[in-house]
């Protein structure tokens, strides 16, 4: 049968389980999800696991899959449910059990553990052969119908995060339906090991991180640089085309900007903590909206001057627990392709698009094939609460946004509950070269947060309207991005974006001289020329162009001299051209202009 | 006599005093110096000044000078001095000698107040007529030599500055060897009114501030983003022919970094408060120097690496005190032309003064054509104070400095005692269009921090060596070269820095889509091109568009629509001038290419 793939992993690890447990009767279990990929269980057998164990698990699981048990759906009382589990010795099971009796949940914090229902009355258990376990199904029907697994790693974690509590081992596993897709999936994962942006971000010298600077900061080097000012010149370009002007605001504001827009006291704890000075509270700021609101409410507004679309690079500050920062994906500091579209009800569904459509601008240009947009909506039960309270203008600009992608045939799928507090967003993930994914920016519309700064604009009319708010970073942030393009490219950056774009190698020493002529040439082109006249060998010199992933590279020696025809190397192919030099120039030059 | 002009400032204070004493026997007199432009005198008559007063007092100097008293010196000791102040009544004269009796020196804080040589046993006075007043000297002749002067502005100001002690009033006048010289100071300020930044930052929506940001924060509107932007522009353009790389630092650190460059805790007063997170200090960077050493430092460096110039448009916040901000020219945020050269000891001459060129080459992009630059050494008292404590190395860099400016040529005025704590630095002076003086950035020599940061190279022998480092910023922050841009050209910017290039007006409603497609045509060369279709005038528009300083106006009506060729208003220019279309696109595109 075609089961989803997440009822497939779910009943993985619940093999797994039963396989622990022949193995080690004494074992406890705390919960066991699907997962991305694969599944994972808690499990505790009052030792840490060792590789050889999760050898016997697997061979065990494999068994019981020859097995072929059928899953047994138990329905039962709670009362009767912690009997079971007691008999069971199954301490964790009891715990939650006892939660969701006396409080009618399982959550500590935010997390709900998901083995039965908030608040029901009714439990159910399933069986496979002589195991039985909490949960709230669905399963396969069979243990032979979970697809093909393998586990693949361990942690230690808390039983329910917190440190006071027993050590668990998290056993992870990965389940795909075929062998085929686990196959493609690891192949994927080792690919994506070799381009981890940290490894290659090294690597190829484009950012570093200092303990003496701290952590989540990173310091971008010239490499780095040129990566920054390219996707810069890019934004500008479209931007500017796209009619945004641009503005520069401080990175430091006093407490009040964000008592008004409303971020605190409610996002204070993603902000780095304030400054005292002067008597007043100063913050580094974590968004760049309230300035733009600033601006835009810097003096009247006319309906003629609308949509105003206030673009900026802004480099805010967010504080991520030092455990949570990841290389340039999670960081503390994040130059953001940031701008703000005022507009009027009127404007909204052509500005929407606008952006919609530049961000499938980027896509193309970056070779990005597949992509999802999800637009998030808010719920009832949250209004007043995680949500501005206003349930008209809620309803309202969902379905402005949702008829906008409808008319416009963009796919997306909506899910409620996951709005920003000012209104409904779209996220946006994208997946790369060897297809893994990464969360891009959002695109979010505001209703709320411009009545907060007063913000009006005088209609046709002649009558005052607030105008709606679009925040939009369709390049991410460059953090995030750079990441991205790092992994994407396996830092095999396109020409125009590729810090060094013609490497020119001389033969001997009495090429020197051609050789930086040559590069001086090509750099009053505006191109990215180095010449490499260490004494080393030729071979050596186009290891090393090679190495630095160099687009292309020009060994230069007596006939390139003499001819001034130039021999090209292209990154990655094997035979090398002979061109002219004004056409090769002419060549990149077009190349780099048009971002090819 | 050709007396100097501070010389004659002074004598005049005196004249002014004598006079006040005349009007207001029980006047009691603080201290009265020369400043740029004229002098002030601190006076006490038990009540405040009226503009009649200042009238009175203007009238009787001219009096005293008809005498043409002579000024006459007279030595004495200070006990003798505290004698005759007392019987004279002058307190505050008395007290400032008790303080040179008991303490040698009249300093309260950091201002000598000057009337008395500080650790001096003798003081001296200088009579005219029967007026006695204490005072170094020297003075001109006679009354009749004090030029000519004008009593402009009055202030209240505490004694010695502090608010507990009696408040005096501080009587300003300007003071110049001749009549023309003060007309033409007067003209340059009534000018520079006209001129001022914050007047006209305001009226072309170039900047704003705000109160819930706070003071010295300003707000970039989008026409100061294009003056931003357009200078990044020329920087980078320069910075990359001069072989410079581009680096991006965050604008946050953890305090260890600026307690290993020295900045802490002695420039603390300068920076913003640390933050307290996860356990460590955080402080927004006052300087970005230190980031660029670490990415110096990120792995071992050769000399055939170096120069290595970092550049970085890195913004930094430092804390002024608010009464001392003062709209563009003293602020809390600086976005700042950076940049750090690392050189060898052979190649600082070639470094050193290829900065200085940039320096020259940016005056003459904007016409500044007085500009000086002031060489400031280190004092042997100072050594191991406000100096690093090595002389060896402060005598070399200082001559190889001196040394450079003179075999290039370069005008300078040496002063000791203004170092920079690691190194001698050159300070450069502008005077904008209208004779207005701004300081711009200075250039500086590290030979210090690099060290504290484990700086080094490997040498063409193999040994490492620690570089020198030149600190640059050309173009200062764009917070004081817009401010001194605004004010040197009128807003009235060249083309290529004009935040609108091209006004569009068209003369009816019938030629608004002429309008538009040409502005839009412009636009697809890179012109910022706008078109005005309000409902208003043509002659209105023109007014418009003039008041905005648009450099270049095309009114389109039926002639032009027809013809295509259209006719051009050049800011403040009376005739007009008739082109092709193509003509004037390629004019436009050429001049802002060219920075013309």
């Amino acid at each position: 049968m075609d089961y989803p793939i997440e009822v497939r992993r779910h009943s993985a690890a619940h093999v797994m389980a039963a396989a622990v447990k022949r193995l080690f009767p004494q074992a406890k279990f705390g919960v066991g999800p699907a997962i991305d990929n694969g599944f994972y269980y808690d499990i505790d057998i009052g030792r840490a696991l060792t590789p050889e164990d999760l050898k016997a698990i697997d061979k065990e699981m494999q068994k019981i899959v020859n097995q072929e048990y059928e899953f047994l759906r138990e329905e039962m009382g709670i009362d009767e449910g912690i009997e079971l589990f007691k008999l069971l010795g199954q301490d964790y099971k009891v715990e939650l059990l006892n939660d969701i009796k006396t409080k009618g949940t399982t959550k500590v914090g935010a997390e709900e553990l998901g083995d039965v229902e908030p608040g029901s009355t009714k439990i159910s258990v399933y069986k496979t052969g002589d195991f039985v376990d909490l949960c709230r199904g669905p399963h396969v029907g069979s243990v032979k119908d979970i697809g093909v697994w393998k586990l693949n790693r361990m942690a230690a974690v808390y039983w329910r995060g917190k440190e006071s509590n027993p050590q668990l081992q998290r056993v992870y596993g990965l389940c795909f339906a075929t062998e085929e897709e686990l196959a493609a999936y690891e192949k994927m994962m080792e690919e994506a090991e070799k381009r981890d942006h940290r490894k290659l971000g090294k690597e190829l010298e484009i950012f570093m991180f200092d303990d003496e600077v701290g952590p989540g900061l990173p310091l971008w080097l010239p490499n780095g640089g040129v990566l920054i000012e390219e996707l810069e010149k890019l934004a500008k370009d479209m931007e500017t085309a796209a009619g945004y002007v641009r503005v520069r605001t401080p990175h430091l504001t006093k407490e009040e900007l964000y008592l008004r827009s409303g971020h605190l006291p409610y996002y204070a704890d993603s902000m780095f903590p304030p400054m005292e000075l002067d008597g007043e509270r100063y913050y580094v700021k974590p968004m760049n909206c309230p300035m733009h609101h600033k601006i835009f409410g810097n003096r009247p507004r006319s309906y003629r001057e609308l949509p105003l679309r206030l673009a900026e690079y802004g480099t805010c500050y967010r504080y991520e627990k030092s455990g949570e920062l990841f290389g340039l994906m999670r960081v503390r500091s994040m130059q953001m392709n940031d701008a703000h579209i005022y507009c009027s009800e009127e404007q909204f569904e052509e500005e929407f698009m606008a952006v919609i459509a530049m961000y499938q601008k980027y896509f193309e240009l970056f070779g990005i094939k597949k992509y999802s947009m999800r637009l998030s909506t808010h719920s009832q039960e949250g209004l007043g609460k995680k949500y501005v309270d206003n349930e008209r203008l809620w309803l309202k600009t969902e379905e402005m946004v949702r008829n906008a992608m409808l008319k416009h045939g963009i796919p997306f799928v909506e899910v409620a509950n996951e709005a920003a507090f000012y209104g409904p967003k779209i996220d946006v993930q994208i997946w790369s070269a060897i297809g893994r994914e990464f969360t891009l920016a959002t695109n979010q519309v505001d209703f709320a947060v411009p009545e907060r700064f007063n913000l009006a604009f005088i209609n046709s009319e002649g009558k005052p309207e607030v105008p709606l708010v679009i925040h939009r970073a369709p390049l991410s942030t460059h953090e995030r991005m750079i990441g991205f393009l790092i992994e994407h490219y396996a830092g095999a950056f396109p020409l125009w974006l590729a810090p060094i774009q013609v490497a020119v190698l001389p033969v001997a020493d009495r090429h020197n001289e051609f050789a930086y002529k040559l590069a001086e040439e090509l750099k009053g082109h505006g191109v990215r020329a180095e010449v490499d006249d260490a004494a080393e060998s030729v071979g050596k010199k186009i290891r090393n162009s090679e190495k630095a992933k160099i687009p292309l590279t020009l060994v230069v020696g007596d006939k390139e001299a003499e001819s001034g025809d130039l021999t090209i190397r292209r990154r990655g192919v094997e035979e090398q051209d002979v061109m002219p030099k004004a056409d090769f120039i002419a060549m990149v030059v077009d190349t780099i202009k048009n971002r090819k």
